[in-house]
């Protein structure tokens, strides 16, 4: 048994839908995130004893993180329990993986006070409840990211099958966060159930040439392979300014550019930090001029996902 | 100029639509493939001097070898022409890319006596009109891995995008070819033009899976992502006793199983020779109690491609 009572984690935000890739691949930022206090307490159960920065629900199973926790809970036979602590920097609705950050990170950090009983998959099986939560949908694009780190695509859910792939060392990410609302669950139901098979052949070809960019390091190919034919056409008119964005984005020099999750957040990747701080300020050309608030984040992509801090 | 005037080559059998891949992943085979002699003449043109195995126009412009080299000659203005034999052992209609191994033999074969202007990116888009003159549809999963060798992937038509993707070195195929009759076209007509979106992510969450399994000697994640769900289903009826025999080879010890092409031809994938072997000894039990003739191949992948043999 681990002997820390309490651990203090930094759980990343994540960019789902990465354009060819919708629904299965994801990527973990290094620099945007929430923190959490995970720590061991007499009494059965797990309790949310705090949310700084946002408000969200106490009652444990009407947070994200408290279901996560609670499906992982129940799998053991504990005489103790957990308190969680949430200190949110990511704004819920953003599309940058709000609900994902907290659920992941009650079950990692717990397992992590357990001495890690279980496996990341597993973890990802847990933290998906508090997606389901969040948008009716247990989905793991955004979780598997923060649990795993890097880039992951998301094989299959049945089983559920997650793999962890390369990313080039210099591969940096910029989000922008229009702050208008926009819920995962009515972004959702734009979409088609439907797709021609033209239009997915264009999906699976282009994934397996960013997986193929992400093993050989190739740059243009993966900014070339970074095509949504699929939720972007549907979605793009949800984000004000959209197309204008993405255009002048892509013309300052970011590899490819699309909706992070279900937006409205837009995220574009760039080789190396000098195109992604370029990418920002472009960014922040097109937003000023509108009556809309944003954030702009620049990051690395977060190698190893959720983390212990001090 | 190369100074050698005739060159006799080997055109690889292929198997197009691998599983998840439909219409983008192919693979060059070792064991199987045409013979062709191509030869410089005084008189300028493209002319098919000789057929031999298979009945096939000798006309240049009805034979898919003829278009293909001829869509290469237009692009030259040479004061001499071509003869092309072609030595049939794929037998057309079999689903093996007996017409992509003609085409893309003829303008690999042409290229090579001219010293190479032409890439083998170029070649595969000369080849494809041999492909557009026998299915009606210029694709490239076939051309592209008989001209790259290995296994390809088509990323995209326009701009036309072709990665050849490494292969790890105990991968073998074992191919067994009904001899019913299945057009191509047909075949591509009982195919729906929709597709549900959660069967298009199955495909490019396998997709990526593939490639990924691929660069990392994953056999078992290579297998696993053989899956089909949108073609398969509707085709498998066409193919007598398709279900049966994929079991019983998932049994042998086979990776996977998928339809080759469009039919009627069935492509198993495995770990090493003996399970090839194996797999085809399965094959054989499943088909030879039916009224059916049938061949079957073990072959190991064409990393090379088309090649000059003696």
């Amino acid at each position: 048994m681990n002997t820390l009572k309490e651990i203090r984690i930094f759980a990343p935000a994540t960019i789902a839908n990465l354009a060819c890739g919708f629904d299965v691949l994801g990527l973990a930022l290094d620099s945007v995130g929430d923190e959490m206090v995970i720590r061991k307490c007499d009494s059965k159960g797990i309790f949310i004893s705090k949310i700084i920065g946002q408000e969200l629900p106490l009652e444990t199973e009407k947070n994200v993180a408290g279901v996560a926790a609670l499906a992982l809970y129940k799998k053991l036979n504990l005489d103790f329990g957990f308190e969680i602590e949430i200190y949110k920097n990511i704004k819920p609705g953003s599309g940058i993986g709000s609900s994902a950050a907290s659920s992941a990170g009650a079950v990692w950090g717990i397992n992590e006070l357990l001495d890690k009983p279980f496996s990341v998959l597993e973890l990802t099986q847990f933290a998906m409840e508090g997606e389901r939560l969040a948008s009716g949908n247990a989905h793991a694009d955004n979780v598997a990211p923060a649990l795993f780190g890097g880039i992951t695509l998301v094989r299959s859910y049945a089983p559920l099958d997650v793999i962890k792939l390369p990313c080039p060392n210099e591969l940096y990410t910029t989000v922008i966060h229009p702050q208008i609302e926009l819920k995962t669950a009515d972004s959702r139901k734009i979409l088609k159930s439907q797709i021609a098979i033209k239009d997915g052949v264009t999906h699976w070809g282009n994934v397996g040439a960013f997986v193929s960019g992400l093993y050989t390091d190739n740059y243009e190919l993966i900014g070339k392979s970074l095509i949504d034919v699929i939720a972007e056409p549907q979605r793009a008119d949800l984000i004000p300014f959209y197309h204008e964005l993405k255009r002048a984005v892509l013309k300052s020099g970011a590899l490819g550019v699309g909706i992070s999750g279900s937006g409205p957040s837009i995220f574009a990747l760039s080789k190396g930090k000098e195109i992604a701080k370029n990418t920002a300020k472009t960014m922040q050309k097109v937003y000023e001029k509108l009556d809309i608030d944003f954030d702009i984040h620049i990051s690395k992509v977060n190698q190893q996902g959720i983390n212990i801090i001090n």
